[in-house]
């Protein structure tokens, strides 16, 4: 376990030392006359032009192609909740400095202030023309649903809420891994989502995409299910999603299940909950930054596969294992949008970078050496 | 003079080779897992915590505090006129560059796929929450007034837009050592301004509050007066700047005058106008790439002291004299608005940044040893 103590003073000394963790730097040298007069007037007035004559040169002649803006409104920010636009920044920040890290990508931090969907909608979309790609961060549900669409529908560059899809694609990745340390297969598996928000929804969307036939929803009332009184906008959606049609409880929908995946609170998942799963079972513990169970008390209750989404155990669930090679690939083929080919492509890739899957390793590290790369170059079909 | 075709390929390939001239860095190493508990989660959340409870650490925790937005619409781009967002953004670029390069500064070049005035101060003002100071760039007029002020009225971050008072403190501070080159006193001089755009406005309006008392403005139709028919919203603060109230062409406005200042076109200040000026003539000819005459023209006409645009000739007045160490001293002093008074400051600054004017020698090089630092340090009135 990390030092919580020691590590919050270290984070804190560190964004005081360097004022954020980010800095814009000069690819060009501006130190003569000609120097300027190359970089800025008169000559950029030629670039211009060239631009307006060849509008698909504005991918060569600025750094347009190779940048991400990381947009928030701050309403979902980490385990933190609705904090607001400043408070966010650093989240943003240490995103970006992570895509320029793993994946060369120029990532510019903005966060809104405002949470309104259709101001949200219009800002993003006037701001395209600056950058290659847009990835939505920490917007709270079910308003991350609507915003994430309307945006992509506009605009003619990807566009990714990375709370649901960043999420989903290594948690598929991880699964498929797990099924092979169990030889289950993901057509005949039985798997429980308990927490409904965005992770939640994004993820069964993925699962079912990639063969999962049987999944039961829960939230802290029960079982999702269609007929279920007051359901919300994304409970809906998810219960359309399950083949379980009546109530139940999590410990009800748990028992014999093959996949327990928890984005909900910490510790709700108990030793009894998981020794009634099916034989080989496999637990996503997600909930940061304590889990619904910790690793050493799932392995007592016979767990064969677990994950959760801290660095300091095995098999971390970390968005960051995903996006900067995803972007790269994106921007390097000239992706309009991302579709779920392509995020299914990713979870297969992300899955291959693993020769040998153990219970201890189904997920890459983001430190791999290569996986980024990896990811870049495979995750659009090719030809 | 520049060789313009080899300009023209230079600036091409210089754009080309390093795909735009803006790159985002990392302040932080992310070499290992404690590296990305700093940075990024957990570390990351307290960070989060303290901008909540102390809204103000912000500006010490983020990179927000030493970061500028340069935003355009594309629609008054250099002399290329209304040529969209994705072609303006390599001179948004060329800003950024600029920006750190002089003053260390972050700038981020944003350009917007609207052109709607309510919708652009909607926008500016939603991204506030991400940076330091908002720099806006080449935005037609009249729009660019209305489209500042109520930015301006809306945050409490400095909004300043360039192609106006960048221009107008650049002007200024020549002029203030141009006086004293021909030994002139702002008060009694006679200035004819030609050209009624969003920088002959501030220009004029820049003059009257640093003490000029006699002020004729003229545009294509001739001397600009409170009575004319069909006065755009503009010309008519023009109007109201000057002391004139009747009609006249350029020619009779510039006879007898002491300063003559162009934000026109090439070649429209003849030899002729210049010779009706009084002794010790000042002649400001900003129109760019090709001024409103040449310096040796101007000089045979008897001109004693002149300016242009231009870096290839003596005393340029180019707006990266200026922004660089104005933004750096409102941010270091947290300024929430820029106004009349920093303008005023910031020319005199400038002006002092010169010893000992002469005609070759009214206005610094940006290029100047500690000129920036010099604008940084003195631009705001200290306690």
């Amino acid at each position: 376990m990390i030092n919580q103590d020691s590590l919050v003073e270290a984070s804190y000394l560190l964004h005081l030392e360097h004022c954020g963790k980010l800095e814009m730097r000069s690819k060009v040298p501006l130190e003569t006359k000609r120097d300027l007069a190359l970089a800025y007037t008169p000559g950029v007035a030629e670039i211009c032009r060239r631009i307006v004559d060849h509008p698909e040169e504005a991918d060569r002649l600025t750094w347009r192609k190779n940048t991400v803006a990381v947009i928030s409104d701050g309403s979902a920010v980490l385990g933190l909740g609705n904090i607001g636009p400043a408070a966010a920044l650093p989240v943003m920040e240490g995103k970006c400095a992570i895509f320029k890290r793993f994946a060369g990508i120029d990532a510019v931090p903005i966060v809104l202030a405002t949470q309104d969907t259709d101001k949200i909608v219009e800002i993003v979309t006037a701001l395209a023309p600056s950058f290659g790609a847009i990835q939505l961060e920490d917007i709270s549900a079910p308003r991350c649903f609507e915003i994430e669409r309307r945006i992509q529908e506009k605009l003619t560059i990807p566009v990714m809420h990375d709370d649901q899809h960043g999420t989903a694609i290594v948690v598929l990745a991880g699964l498929m891994n797990a099924l092979k340390v169990t030889q289950k297969e993901m057509g005949s598996i039985r798997v429980v989502l308990n927490g409904a928000g965005a992770a939640g929804v994004a993820i069964a969307r993925l699962l079912v995409r990639a063969g999962v036939k049987h999944l039961t929803a829960v939230d802290r009332t029960g079982v999702i299910f269609p007929g279920r009184d007051g359901l919300t906008e994304e409970k809906r959606m998810l219960a359309d999603l399950t083949d379980i049609q009546a109530p139940g409880t999590l410990a009800d929908a748990a028992h014999g299940a093959d996949v327990l995946i928890g984005v909900s609170a910490p510790g709700v998942f108990t030793a009894d909950i998981l020794r009634s799963m099916a034989p080989g079972s496999i637990v996503f513990a997600l909930a940061n930054p304590t889990p619904e169970v910790l690793p050493d008390v799932a392995r007592e209750a016979g767990v064969a596969v677990m994950a959760t989404g801290r660095s300091d155990y095995a098999n971390q669930v970390n968005n960051a294992i995903c996006y900067p090679g995803l972007f790269r690939g994106m921007l390097d083929h000239g992706v309009q949008k991302i579709t779920d080919e392509i995020k299914l492509r990713a979870a297969h890739v992300i899955a291959s970078a693993i020769k040998a899957p153990t219970p201890e390793m189904i997920i890459p590290s983001m430190f791999d050496e290569g996986l980024h790369q990896l990811v870049a170059a495979n995750v659009i079909a090719q030809g």
